[in-house]
């Protein structure tokens, strides 16, 4: 039997044919881990010189708010390598931005294509946080293919699931009880919660010891931080927040330094809170980052991880995003096999077929 | 005969290779026809998940002057199923937008792949009528390959096309004396005539009973109005003008409810005429607007069309938009095939051979 | 063996693999002169109707900094034809406009896909002489995968590769002591150096009688004026300055009509120079059009070259741009070829085999 015909075989039997993919929280484990296998089966092909058509001819419509530069290339790029293309769509070249409804547009992508990814947060919802999630579940409401959240101002699932898929390869397969720090560390950018909220609710779903460090004043969304410590009491996992970045970055096993902005800042929007306000705020912890000397503290085969794009000098110095712990490439390259596995399992034709 | 074989025999024996396709007007009956039964084929196929790899890896140029959704989105997907590639290209991004001249532009089109799409209208080109339409005649004139008129000022003839298309699906195969109106509806924005012009030219040619309902003053391009009035009489159709919508509902097989442009604006140009004085002229008509009411007049099986975008509310209420009558995404998504269509038909290579 | 096999194996004994393309002069004779038979080949493989899939699956970035007509629309088409696909990235809409690092950008873009070709000359470096050849080689000192010059404010390699090519098709296969007069001609633009100075090199490397052609004040890069001086002592070629643009053309071979800034507003740069006291320069210098007088004086088969954009009316005539000596259209259809060739002969995967 070829390759092909083995992974044509587990798209049939995945479950996954058609499913949403708005946040990592809405999948359950199982579901996760098949992706995740499939991903891994993609990759190795691929290293092999092999390539199975799992695509082609299907069309994947890739509708951007914001600017990207790793999401869209990388679906691109997966779309290539399985024989179908990836639509990149800047919304203001669309009838969209004059005004044509979520709705219209929706069933229009489904009549067209096999899947629609959607990216929207920051600048393109005014800072109103869980605006841009609401837009993309309008798009999923209406649109009877997969719906894909390329990033949102709450989840940001694809890079989530790339991210664990990354540190099994790096740390082993079993998560449980390996302590990932998800650190907030200096900008003068103002960042969504997007990546950090969806990283911590995976973390604790794959049983990790999750702790959340940051400065007072920075927490995220209580509702998703109960859903991770639910998360946690089920997988044998963890949840703790830290204030103290020392402290925490002790026997760590992995570690993401990443921006983002204020509870209120986010919560009362830009509008209201002023740019110059929240960094103001960033500006009284300049000190928290990523230096060697701090993750000289973790593990001895601890990682560093990051979605990018980092500010280095800022985030995290170069010495630490360049050095032997970093991860921080292996994990751009797997977004390639993560997501040629979401456009290989989730989308549907018009008769539902693969 | 495998189905590949049969399409690829239809193609050479089509008299349609290399064929403009500027408006309907310019094609016979006959042209039409094949190009509407190669699209009912290759929808076939594509529901049986056969693909026929008609546009192998082969180039169409997109380019666009002015937005788009389903334009773009249909003749990107219509090239990945016949396994080639449609280049969307915004105008900003080319030398073009610095001056480079039309004839070099068309000229290195031709050379580097096998058609080229303009969409050029509204602000692209000033409101000044005619002048979009212009433009593409000029690629037209110089480009060795298909040019195809991805909307104008003055028509829209895949549309055009594909809305007989649906329509036929919908009515039956023969349209002749089947009542369609063609109703100028309420909204603020100021829309081309293209959609409207294009779909008087085709409805008429198609031998249908065709309706122009307008308030005074919106009256479109006399010259294309005699046009239709000649499809007509050739076609055992028929075309009538009425100001009074409820009473032109009647019996009505199909509706389009469309906004446009007044006469006296789009001849007189935007710059002069000001968009204030316009969108109070259309402030008069708010009550030109489809409800479910007004279509309860129609035949019992009566369809309600539409191009999109549709400003709901304005132009149509909800009710009707997304009630049982409504054809809008059925319509929308065989612009793919007739696209394909199009795509598998007219393109040839730099030697003229497919 | 099928023409597949036997351009697949001219890969793999090419020593080009993975082989960086950012300016001619960095390449030897027969290194070019092999890609050079390779895009021979595939032209004449295309022109058969036959098609190898030399890039299938994979994907070539093409991000830009400015504008394009031929460069991103050939090497799109390109890519197609091989069976891949290359991404057309408007710099505008990536993280990197938002301030992510280049090597970040670069080691992605390695890990995602094949090749990178990267444009960024004039108004996107300040009109800095210079800069935008220090970005590229910034973005080839991190990137594991081959990086393509797609025009820059010093070199345009894949331009002048083409034009030798296409040359070589109207003079013959050797231009040894063949005239070649590159023109300083007149615009009311103000572009960069690079066509130029990659057309000087690359015709004195083939043993061209190589004329500069210009007013005083418009020399270019002293530096690559010696070595075009070294290229023509090696090759038995020649490279003579000329102000006089009527004698320069006496018993030319061929002649390339093409404005570019003065020296001292390249060197000092735009913002301090100012557009005003450079376009009131070029305007000294109207007479300096290549007009059908001009041309009359060259060989009997002399050919008018240009990389277009061309400004008709400015830089040479209608009459002379439309005329029998020009190659106009077959150098950009030639774009085509030669930027297969660089597709099919450079890029690597993530693990170094095709």
């Amino acid at each position: 039997m070829s390759a092909r015909t083995v992974l044509t075989g587990k798209i049939q039997s995945s479950g996954l044919l058609g499913k949403d993919l708005i946040s990592t929280q809405e999948w359950n484990r199982e579901e996760i881990d098949y992706l995740m296998q499939f991903a891994k089966d993609i990759k190795k092909e691929y290293y092999a010189g092999r390539v199975s058509q799992l695509f082609k001819n299907k069309t994947f419509f890739m509708l951007f708010y914001n600017t990207s530069t790793r999401t869209r290339s990388s679906f691109e790029a997966a779309a290539t390598i399985l024989g179908g293309h990836s639509q990149f769509i800047d919304f203001a070249t669309t009838r969209g931005s004059e005004g044509e409804s979520i709705k219209d547009m929706a069933k229009m992508y489904e009549r067209l294509g096999h899947a629609l990814g959607v990216r929207i947060l920051e600048s393109a919802v005014d800072y109103v946080y869980g605006k841009g999630n609401a837009v993309i579940r309008e798009y999923a409401k209406y649109a009877d293919i997969p719906v894909i959240n390329m990033a949102d101002d709450v989840y940001h699932p694809t890079q989530a699931i790339t991210d664990i898929f990354t540190l099994q390869e790096k740390l082993g397969r079993n998560l449980e009880k390996k302590k990932y720090v998800i650190a907030w560390t200096y900008s003068d950018h103002i960042r969504s919660w997007g990546s950090v909220q969806d990283e911590m609710l995976i973390a604790t779903k794959y049983g990790m010891d999750t702790v959340l460090a940051y400065p007072e004043g920075f927490h995220v969304d209580e509702n998703l931080v109960q859903q991770a410590r639910n998360n946690a009491s089920q997988s044998g996992g963890n949840l703790e927040i830290n204030h103290n970045l020392s402290e925490a970055m002790k026997k760590a096993d992995a570690v993401f330094p990443r921006s983002w902005a204020s509870h209120d800042c986010v919560l009362t929007g830009l509008n209201k809170f002023t740019k110059e306000r929240e960094i103001e705020l960033h500006n009284k912890y300049k000190d928290w980052r990523l230096s060697k000397k701090l993750t000289d503290v973790m593990n001895r085969d601890g990682v560093v991880t990051h979605v990018l794009p980092v500010f280095r000098g800022q985030e995290a110095d170069d010495e630490v995003m360049d050095g032997p712990r970093s991860m921080i490439y292996d994990q751009a390259e797997n977004l390639l096999y993560v997501r040629a596995a979401v456009l290989a399992l989730l989308p549907s034709g018009p008769t539902g077929k693969i």
